[in-house]
């Protein structure tokens, strides 16, 4: 997974798939101006109405180690792979899996050429994580997510210690997330060696959803095209 | 929710939403020849899918009792309505609940005007789900599940006795699985007292699904025309 | 289980044996004074200790449903009754369980005649708990427990619901928990009919545990003498 | 943990304290002739009964993450530390843990001067685990558990490529289990360079334990006074 990320996750903040659609189109938007991707992590059952209307990567928010056959209400890599997604965020925050079912789920994604993030919430996990081979890690101290408190501004030694540690396996890309808000949350944190942002509420919570990711993208920007 | 009541649960037999259309569309054929409606129980991410082009009642294999909110991965009950579900099943044998969350699923299920189908494992549980006030209780001894020996058969008693239990709640049908595989499982089934039977391995794995649906169907109408 | 039933639950508020075996001597005392038993709901490690050195009932608080077997980590009924203890605690807000799992446990419990109290958040779950034949239903509205604002006093209509409810099963006893602090409360709750009262915080966060509980037998000692 | 570790789980097969005492003295005797400490994991019910009674390490067999306080039936590492253990399996097959709390556990048994043995499935998940710094990784392939065919015998390859990987953390002990039987099984895998073995059914089902252990604790000291 290539730099800059920028992940949106959906959650279940809009649970009408009209609403999130428009919300994706309008993200898609500033994603072709600015030239930069943005992955956005939607609702299970979503994956196939958005995917098909917009061209941004769309992710799944969440997904199961079953394989196919009598799993009954398990989110399978095969389904969300079907639904268009490329890839899933797992072992978010608010979805936390056991350490054997994260290792069964990364072996079924690497198969299915599915991306993945993997969600951790402390420094000391993230080597722990790289070594699993995801296509990236996501660190997210939980006490600043949806606080509007960032975590470039309350806690940068969390980025710059993920960065080093990340390092385990050179492949794997580092994200971060957490009360990620507004331009300087973004600038800072690539400005700290972040290969990727991750924000939610944020976005999802604005009245203006692409105005909020459209002065990440900004962030992104001024930073790449810096000396 | 009237009897006579047929429920196919496609579980995740099937991750190519393409063939799980395919077979939707070919029991809502017998479903039609024989004017009796089947309820399909499928993937979430297929729900939306399906839904819009076939006229069966869609259902959920699960649901979650979160609210709208910061829920990464939750399938809330918002959602299924949204891509067109008419109701879910809850606590299946592969996907059980607390019991807290059944009840805090049930309850917003009622506010949506989603049906729900409750499943147990054992006749001891089904007066005390009735009075959850599902609109139908799905008896299904796990030994029995997909093992091609029918509940009808094996242990006639379970339904019997579920019967007189479930009345506990007079707005409450009685489902019965496990096993169901052929006319006679069906018919046995509804001479017994059911409101209606549940199949899934019977169904999915079989090369021609809407034969064994047929044969189901046919089994629902004969009985229907006894004296 | 036979009125008035007193049930103190230590939680993990304690994690010295030598002050939780205080605290059940002191307890203990108290119980003499008025010749009302109190149930003690401790710590599993502490079970033994406990029960081979107080003459009070002392319960477990969760058990597993599991076997005797390979099931490492579990506390199976069979392992609290080796230690002494004559009940436990089931389903308790802090250790919530699948339904399955607690129909698996009541079995076993009455099974090896260990008493059983099955914990609900709500009067809605009073019927259905009661039908599934614990010893106790315990209900504690979530929002009330360790707010020192007692069930009797902020929601009175909890308990008189949940009498009527509980009589699905003529066998089972109402206890009523959350808030409860003080003579007040206890007293109120009694009034109202409830079979007995569960405790927790304001007994093993207070200096004089014993204080506390000796005012809750006060209250239901001039209940019982009541005309 | 300083190697050679030698760790029999009790896991659920003996729920009379009088009999797994009689078990752990057995294994305590056999333990002194040879000079060998063998680690005994325990029921929490058992551990101060057990741990007052026989010298060797008393271990917990799982221990949850939640502080001190309102967190009715944890078993949490305070409360093993008050029982007399010395330490705690964790995240067993039988116990699997989330990643988080994995590592929410590992600090918290740090602490507390109490050691941890951190359990995985695969040797992918050798190298992870010893970042997180518990004091041993078991590495179990789970289809060998109980089974009566050793991870020496039919998977040496675990074992070689495990002590590799163990060492991206030079404090930690590599231990391996799943089918380890006899002679030959442990002898196998200190020659293949393992710190330490686990065992369960193969004691706790024999009818004479302390034999089977004394076998192992032979092959040990053979091992060790090899060239």
């Amino acid at each position: 997974m290539r730099a800059p990320i920028v992940v949106v996750n959906f959650k279940v903040y809009e649970t009408s798939s009209i609403n999130a659609l428009r919300v994706a189109k309008a993200i898609e938007k500033v994603s072709d101006e600015y030239g930069i991707k943005v992955i956005i992590a939607v609702p299970a059952t979503m994956i196939a109405t958005i995917s098909s209307q917009v061209s941004l990567p769309v992710f799944a928010q969440h997904v199961d180690g079953d394989p196919v056959g009598p799993h009954t209400g398990s989110i399978i890599p095969e389904l969300i792979k079907d639904a268009g997604a490329s890839g899933t965020l797992i072992n978010h925050s608010e979805r936390r899996m056991r350490l054997d079912h994260i290792a069964d789920v990364l072996e079924r994604l690497r198969l299915l050429n599915l991306e993945s993030i993997l969600c951790v919430d402390r420094k000391e996990l993230v080597a722990p994580a790289a070594l699993m081979s995801p296509d990236a890690v996501l660190v997210e101290p939980p006490e600043l997510i949806g606080s509007g408190n960032s975590v470039s501004r309350a806690r940068p030694e969390v980025i710059t210690e993920s960065i080093k540690l990340v390092k385990s396996n050179p492949n794997v890309s580092l994200i971060v997330g957490a009360g990620i808000t507004n331009y300087d949350d973004v600038s800072k944190a690539f400005q700290l060696g972040a290969d990727g942002v991750g924000a939610a509420s944020a976005v999802m919570k604005s009245p203006s959803p692409e105005k909020v990711v459209g002065e990440f993208l900004r962030a992104v920007r001024d930073q790449g095209s810096r000396p």
